[in-house]
């Protein structure tokens, strides 16, 4: 993983370099701060491996992968406003430091940023980039308006919720990829098949993120154990439970409203292992993670070249953080 | 204005029948919703007229147009947010009616649809459009910005004022205008005096929007007469007004809080024209429309061409709407 973190160092330094002006200082300060809070940066080394798979230098697509993780900032700080959230990744969110007005105005403006990095890109592959990067940020934010209209339904359906998770993070990694692979002028197919992994790898990577939310070893876990579970958040697990709750169906319903919240989390995961949805869960989690294996697989590139690809989704799927 | 008033409608049109998803319909109807409330249409005409004054076809710059104007609604959306405006041309704001989350997002797809838009239009032209597209978005959100810190500011001086409307306003209309330059592959020295063209009379315009407030026949007025001085907002007027006090500033001190609104615009009214404000800014105004036309004059094309250009400045600086 040598090369991979110093894939990563480089586009830590070319993030922390963008060139924001001075003044006004409201607009670009709060950007400035946002994108020193660090984050996995996995989108821009997608695009990264993307473009070396297919034997290009990956320096020709840096201006796509930063683009690609600047929208991605763009999304958080505006979806942190919708979810009136405090904090991202420990630190105040920029609607709660400098108020809603200036996370609204500096999130316009960071969107605007990608596109002007993704126009960097040379010509020949603009339209094409242009127009994935279209589609997908649509895309997001449809994905985005999904889940705040789950928020007050209680008819959600299992395959509702994963077109919402597709949208709101799986097609980022799929357009991660292509993009790369657009730059490096890889095949119609090939350029399938690795969106098509990216998708997968993304849907498998939240369906994972869901189950670790109630069973991750709090030791290792960066966030509150039970966190969805105590926000009566609708997830993968939630759904599952309810589809197959049978009798426990009173306990569930009243436990969305139990006062202690130490009980309340541990009672609903002993009720989701009663269920076995756990197990149900990680099922589903690894078709979605063998389809993106098989689209890798098909794509017409010796095998160690496709490594690091693989590595990363190991590395994605092996986490408790 | 026949012809002109056929490109309205063709826009008018194509802005309607802009192909919006029906689900997830709280992202979309607000859209469908804030694109029928009208508007004068005045950027992407401008476009339009700016292709056809190079000898081309304007519907070859439809789409940069449709960009352009959907660009400015995107804007209005989220200004009202940051404004807490309750109503836009007389109706609900998207953000009262569907409240800010919906209107963030919905805001959001919609920058995304100009750059979907701008898209459309030839390879050969994209990158062009898209830089100067981009650059323009980018000081759109800055004059925003400026505009929003100044209202809690007491040290505006006019040349940043002027600084803010060119930025808020005045760099739209050059960018419209200059994009339609760019389809008809204009000359260098062209497209920058047709910007210049476009920009002038967006301060020009901004400077009488400010007069018309407090001058303005009721009659004839879209809206309340005076509605700057009651909401003691910075204006072109209201700067000059406390940089000639003298002896009033006492009196406009006090003004600032006066409960009887009715007084207050009428008192306000008063003292600037006792001051000579209006005259001053008039002459300002009518500076920048000098070199508006002045700009206009140096493209090298006859002058029959430019009279659509010469009529809608004319159209736009002749209004008590």
């Amino acid at each position: 993983m040598k090369e991979f973190e110093e894939t990563l160092k480089k586009i830590e330094g070319e993030l922390l370099s963008l060139p924001f002006p001075e003044t006004p200082n409201n607009l670009y300060d709060p950007l400035r701060y946002f994108l020193t809070l660090g984050g996995k940066r996995i989108r821009p080394v997608l695009t990264l491996m993307a473009t070396e798979l297919f034997g290009k230098d990956p320096r020709s697509s840096i201006n796509a992968a930063l683009a690609v993780e600047v929208f991605h900032n763009f999304s958080l700080i505006h979806d942190d406003i919708m979810d009136a959230a405090p904090l991202r990744r420990n630190k105040q969110t920029v609607h709660e430091r400098w108020g809603d007005n200036v996370a609204i105005l500096s999130g316009d403006v960071l969107l605007v940023k990608a596109y002007q990095l993704l126009a960097k890109q040379d010509p020949e592959h603009l339209a094409e980039l242009l127009h994935l990067f279209n589609t997908t940020a649509v895309e997001v934010c449809e994905g985005q308006q999904m889940d705040m209209d789950f928020e007050s339904r209680s008819d959600v359906r299992i395959p509702e919720y994963i077109e919402m998770i597709r949208l709101k993070t799986s097609v980022l990694l799929g357009c991660a990829l292509e993009m790369g692979a657009i730059v490096a002028d890889a095949s119609s197919e090939d350029k399938e098949n690795l969106y098509s992994f990216g998708q997968h790898i993304g849907i498998a990577f939240q369906i994972q993120d869901d189950i670790l939310d109630l069973f991750a070893d709090p030791e290792k876990f960066g966030k509150q154990v039970g966190g969805d579970v105590i926000a009566n958040k609708k997830t993968l697990l939630n759904l599952k439970a309810w589809e197959m709750a049978g009798s426990f169906k009173n306990e569930l319903s009243m436990l969305a409203s139990e006062q202690n919240l130490e009980h309340k989390v541990q009672r609903t995961r002993e009720i989701y292992e009663e269920l076995n949805v756990r197990t149900v869960c990680e099922s589903m989690m690894e078709e979605y993670y063998t389809i993106a294996m098989h689209a890798l697989d098909q794509i017409k590139q010796p095998k160690e070249k496709k490594a690091p690809l693989v590595q990363l989704a190991d590395y994605l799927m092996n986490r408790e953080h």
